[in-house]
């Protein structure tokens, strides 16, 4: 049976890989390590992955398939061996996602390791790079916010049924923002209300900008607010943009039905029949959109909703193992969303 | 004393104008009444009342003024013998904000049972018609969304610093929906997610338009996406518009300085020096407002923070009749903020 | 395959039913019945379950195994005729709980339509009752929060470690209170806050008293105090009893090891290395048991956790019928807590 | 006017503090000191506290009363030198709460520097020791749980109706924990569920105890479960004990009775009707008591809800501070709580 690792197992996407993994009819999960806690077994710092038996290492044993779930930098420096070695390597760190190195040096303040790799590496989007992805061994698995934003916009873009100049107003849940302590994502601070960030720029906006661009064939600019919810998981997107002639013509029913066939043989996207909660996908693979027709403005606003743990990284990342090792896409992803 | 009378105590805004006025250290409330639970104590039916001494009753006794904070509808109907008896009315209700009655018929669905009262009610929000509160008999309090939205974008509409075609992204705390159960508002389906609503239209949106219209001298059209918010209280709002070429010669600094200069006087509008979080403004009657330029899409994004059930309702009725009174502005409003 | 239905399918149990048996591998839910709703499809009613296709009807189809996810009363009148064709049974009800009909008829305020059969159902707790579970066919499946309560005490009651009056101080996410909404459990009322409830008496407490009076063979008093937590999910338990001299010879040590002696061979009961998080457990059917020893007072303390929708109800119901089955115990059940 | 300095006002207390005393009609906060942020404006620290025009010094001017609102140890060495001069000094913290210095130096795990003072020192529960804060110069307020579990179990036991030996299960919002970042009190780890800790011994047991006892004129034993709420504030106690003989003839009437006697012409205390909710007292000075008794069981059961920092800590704090002044004692306390 094809091995994976998993390095950073003790951050939040690295627990999320161990839980879906470990329900894997596929593959198995044989290796995990961190920079912390070596030595612990995983069950013990995670308790509700008590019943997978493995000890966190400070290095991975040998396997098939590396996840990456570390910091962006480290990701990079601590991916290169396995990459060189031709292992299958799935990236969920930013390090490998952008195609202009300049764009990522500015954005992140690091010097790439290696800029060669950014144009082999494929964008982990299944839904717009299935092709790419299954003949790839290096994926960059997509950003939280990057997911629930082009999933929401790739069918309006891609039919040019837009302008290219969209707002992107996010809400994340605050595992977003990784399990390091910080005072603004203390429960006592953060709940009970609602926050924006980033207003001065955040590092997610130029990844949407490059794929929304690129599915467009000419610059797409972004507007991008992210605000933190007092919740654990979960972004809701709500994206706004004008809607070109052709949009308007289409009215509310036909962009209704143009976002169904883009979405028609996808897996994990479904377009809702009324607006989605992020609850309603929470724990799962399952992409959730639903565009309207703002006739009074000749705007379109779309929502969508996914899990920030799942199809926003964790899950995303094992869709995309799973073409590439060519195993049925859906493989350990099957499960429901967690309502209520 | 100046006594006051609350019509709807037993809902959400009827027992914050309670929660307030309790405090109230020129006028007196000495009269509550309620379609339900009569004969029954105030400080029973909220339990977190209990000092005051106040029996619901059916009927308001002989007060000075009177506070409408029921349906509406009910709202017109139950206030204008009032309103006709030439006391001091403020309806927190939706029945006397809008001038055009066709409006407000399209959108709430019933006949007005006195159009011409459109005229000669005033709408309460200091902020823009302080002078005509002042003189007012009968103000009509803004809806809570409203206050969030023209709060944010009111100086950059009075100063053409946008071109009239706006985006209002909102998201509200569950009090917002009243104290009448249903299944969309229980804990159980509400919390740890978040949903967007209203998309085929909300209430709040004409009311937004009357308002910036006014101010701009011209027709100001908005987009408007309420969300509900696994909290009690607070709106935050997040608007979007792009810059006119006189806001785009301003620039950052000079957009926040417009904006600390529009409101240089106010004395329960602040421009936050980070952006705001609702739970700054919890229980008080402040509002936070954060604008900021998006320089690389030309767009004016602004953040604004209320708590919807005082500065976006019942605090701002109070304020409205301490101006129609006489007496000092912020009289029962100086309570700051709950955090955390 | 076998097949099977669910009476009562709108509700959280019902819907936990549906998540749960879509995964489940040997067994293929084939009919879900519900009193409202009828000629909808299952996922348009529940977002979440989009991915079965299934309408909701007023009646069952034949099956094999009926889940009866009903109200108490109502349960026992649908369930009968499947009873009475031999079908295999799970009530997640309370109406085959109680083996004494005087404290059914107390309880609940209702006759009971067929006492006889209070003997016959099986109490399904796997952990007490695995045996005469396997030869059942109507299993009368656990409340939420004796589920909760037994499992924290039954290793101390079975062993003689403590004293026979207990107290169980519950703590429960909303869910527990069911679909149909109430002031009480709206989020604006419930959120950031918590209270107790059922002070004068409540339902859950007879059947924690039957079974551990079972268990100790002689009777056990319990003083039971439920809460309501701001949250969707989970009951955390602590449960605090006198240490009999037995106990209080083994000590904190010997106590923990009682525990994990007791629950060696449980699939889904785990003797926790810390205290643990309701979350720990959430979205799974795993039970966390934590016990410890207070010896200033010598008293047992003892802290469990389960998802009250799963072990809770929905899970251990489908556990009982993998037992009743024949299949594996813990088929359809492998998920693992949804954590953070 | 009196003039107050708070010491530690970066934390939650002493926010809570300046939030309080900016209201107070009798006082004036004049100095704000704290370790971190010197320079800065203590409402760009706290934006809620805006309106406040004061900047965090390292140390505090002249003031006529200063409260302490540090960490144990570090309260003791920076208020020495104001209680020696005489001042009004109330400190929040545990260093002058335990009569037995060896209990403070068992379970603070520092030396005491001063430990004559613990005799002086009033422990400042207004309910307990009204007339000894009258005459005191310093007074430790009581801790935030101590609060709420012995005015639950005070009047059962001062009048002799339970048993010495009592369970006080807590459940407190998470800025009890404090300000300072830690792992466990993030929102994505303690949001939507709940967990008990100190289960092998909480500093605040000690403090029941000795305010219990004095109380009984006998050693009173408590066992004291504390668990984890995901709320920002509240604390609801359970507080369970056996009924005396004495309580037994009372009854349920009886012992509400005797209660109501007990806290009769407590400004601050109220005998709920109906089972409180933290809610119902947040943001407030009060406290709500509702005793009721178990009679399948013959025990008292007490459930009490306080704010932690309002009647846990600062509230309480300004209390016993408008008691040695000589003021109203509810001066600048009248606020009610924040509901919902």
């Amino acid at each position: 049976m094809t091995t994976v690792g998993i390095l950073g197992a003790t951050g939040y996407a690295g627990g999320e890989l161990a839980r879906l993994l470990y329900g894997h009819p596929n593959v198995r999960l044989t290796s995990v390590a961190s920079a912390e806690c070596i030595g612990e077994r995983l069950g013990d710092f995670f308790p509700h992955l008590a019943p997978l038996d493995l000890t966190i290492c400070d290095e991975l044993d040998d396997v098939d398939v590396v996840m990456g779930a570390l910091p962006h930098a480290v990701a990079a420096k601590l991916l290169l061996p396995w990459i060189d070695r031709g292992k299958f390597v799935i990236d969920l760190s930013a390090d490998f996602r952008l195609k202009d190195v300049s764009e990522y040096e500015r954005w992140y303040g690091v010097e790439h390791p290696r800029p060669k790799l950014l144009r082999q590496a494929v964008y982990g989007l299944p839904e717009l790079h299935r092709r790419e992805i299954v003949e790839a061994r290096l994926v960059a698995s997509p950003g939280c916010y990057p997911t629930g934003a082009i999933l929401a916009l790739a069918p309006a873009v891609a039919k040019g049924l837009i302008e290219k100049s969209v707002i992107v107003d996010s809400k994340s849940g605050a595992s977003g923002a990784g399990r390091s302590p910080t005072v603004t994502t203390m429960l006592a601070e953060a709940s009970e209300g609602i926050s924006a960030y980033g207003l001065s720029g955040h590092r997610h906006m130029p990844e949407m900008a490059q794929e929304l661009s690129l599915l467009a064939g000419e610059p797409c600019r972004v507007t991008f607010v992210p605000h933190l919810l007092p919740t654990a998981r979960g972004i809701l997107t709500t994206a706004y943009a004008c809607l070109s002639e052709k949009g308007r013509s289409l009215g509310q029913q036909g962009v209704r039905e143009a976002y169904q066939e883009f979405y028609h043989d996808e897996p994990f996207v479904r377009v809702a029949a009324t607006p989605p909660q992020t609850k309603h996908v929470r724990g799962s693979n399952f992409c959730a959109v639903f565009p309207t027709v703002d006739e009074r403005t000749d705007r379109l606003v779309v929502v969508s909703c996914i899990d920030n743990l799942v199809k926003g990284a964790s899950g995303q990342a094992i869709q995309s193992m799973n073409l590439m090792l060519g195993l049925p896409e859906t493989a350990g992803l099957e499960g429901l969303g967690l309502y209520p």
